[in-house]
């Protein structure tokens, strides 16, 4: 099933399902109000869910309505826990190629986890605040989980049960350098999704796709979201769960969807393109020896999306647009 | 006022008033059940929960009974936002100087802040868990604020109006050599209480008075947590807020409270002795050349606690003990 929240003045919001097509949705407020409700509680309130959705599938649901992405607030508006994963290695390396340091052994040994704010969340079509004229705005554009109780300890296999939601995520960054300094926010699509609704394309953590990164209208990033995951997220969670439980609605990412570089006539390229500007960054410099691409300005929009092998958006867009703040 | 949650079963618990001698306690069930309620509302809630503690202290209220510590979850047992700042960078230059490596120059300048987990989050006496053979497991005690809701880009003095409450802290770490690898969790005292209520004691984001930590009934820490607070909590706030808003619910600590060395016949010492190990560590290195302090082990116990002026403990002790987990 499709689950979104839409605004309500309140800070938790709506629950919303979303039927497949994301044409249609119906209020849960008869299961449940919140998200987070529904994930303390996961084994008694997502059938009623599930049920619902079932019926707004089959066009029988009483009180659907046209559904709308620029109502929506993230699926979870507010998380205890938001934790960025390097799933994707080869964005460390060519990041670190780039910067003339060694590779840290264990960027493809072990997974690295970053603890974020689950305060600042956006939803979809949020604009991005928190620019800075002395820092770098960038995106970085990736999957993230949402999750069950995960107990201290849990093997990568036994974490992937506790998999409830999947989401695309646009994962604010502020750089000095290459430096991060600041996470301003980061915005989640309007749309989490169940792991059956994604049928094959979800399989064993990993989620098979391309990830489309729209810079001002422009094609960036399609990047293959399945085949380049290096630490899929059930070896992402057993790493976050090492020396602590995981609580229900911990929200987990795998950091910027990347490609391995591919050799052209004795020279590295990345025909997938970029799911964060610093990485494209570290491309230039590889292969030009200096950066040509600027990081984000005033005005910019970036676009986020997914979509099924029938050609039809999975989670909705992420759509969003950088409104400068006061330096 | 005092406040405090009960263990209920649910998540959450069960919001209590507490008196100021911690003597006794009253569900504020008519007025919020849970203390995330609170600090969304805080105007609209607040003056109700302040006359039930005046009623409570005055032995007016109601249904009164005696206060447990035993029973008490977290007062926020679950925070969508937990930092962890540098208030005393005495803590970090003493590491660095052992270390043999340069102090961030940074260490005194900029607050540095951490961004930890809101879900794991212990009551005052429940155990700590998480420890591993192979790395080190510390205490770190500390005060903490639990906020209201600050505007991005809020100045520190303003910042400081956004305090909701008051708490202690305990924040285990699990090290490898200098590095820390891991945060298990977090303990608070079981009461937290807002500013108005210590008095003079609070002064312009500092608390004025001495940490007492004691490590297997042994006293081994008494630092003044105000006079050597470098970053008071207004700062580490406004270094917070900087690039985004802070919203009601967020836990910012204070690092482990630590005092600067004093000279002695041409040797530094501490008489105020630590409030971490990985402090007392970096000291005896100083001192001696080697650490002789191990790390905790299985069976250890810890308490802090911290005395008014009349020596009443003010916020109730955390008193934890370690449990082994497999490894």
């Amino acid at each position: 099933m499709k689950l979104a929240t839409y605004r309500d003045g309140s800070r938790d919001g709506q629950l919303l399902v979303v039927s497949r097509d994301l044409t249609q949705a119906h209020y849960a407020s008869h299961i449940a109000n919140r998200m987070q409700q529904v994930l303390d509680d996961w084994n008694y309130l997502s059938p009623q869910l599930q049920d619902l959705s079932d019926a707004l599938n089959a066009g029988r649901a009483r009180h659907a309505f046209t559904f709308d992405p620029r109502q929506c607030m993230a699926p979870l508006p507010r998380a205890y826990q938001w934790v960025n994963g390097n799933g994707y290695p080869s964005h460390g390396e060519v990041l670190a190629r780039a910067a003339g340091v060694p590779i840290d052994p264990g960027n493809d040994q072990e997974p690295q986890l970053t603890q974020g704010s689950g305060a600042n969340v956006w939803g979809a079509m949020d604009p991005i605040t928190g620019a800075r004229d002395t820092m770098g705005l960038d995106f970085c554009a990736g999957l993230a989980i949402v999750t069950g109780d995960l107990p201290m300890g849990c093997a990568a296999d036994s974490a992937l049960d506790g998999v409830r939601l999947i989401m695309l995520c646009n994962a604010a960054h502020l750089y000095v350098g290459p430096l991060i300094l600041q996470r301003p926010g980061t915005a989640f699509s309007p749309v989490a999704v169940t792991p059956d609704e994604l049928g094959e394309a979800w399989s064993r953590g990993r989620l098979h796709g391309q990830l489309q990164v729209t810079w001002n209208g422009r094609k960036v990033g399609l990047c293959d979201a399945g085949a380049n995951m290096h630490f899929h997220f059930g070896r992402l969670l057993s790493a976050l769960a090492q020396t602590r439980p995981v609580p229900a609605g911990s929200i987990v990412g795998a950091g910027p969807v990347s490609n391995k570089a591919v050799e052209r006539k004795g020279r590295a390229e990345w025909p997938q393109g970029y799911s964060c500007i610093v990485e494209k960054r570290a491309m230039e410099i590889l292969q030009d020896g200096q950066p040509s691409t600027d990081f984000l300005h005033h005005g910019d929009t970036v676009r986020i999306e997914m979509k099924g092998a029938g050609g039809a958006s999975i989670f909705g867009a992420i759509e969003q647009e950088v409104v400068r703040s006061n330096s």
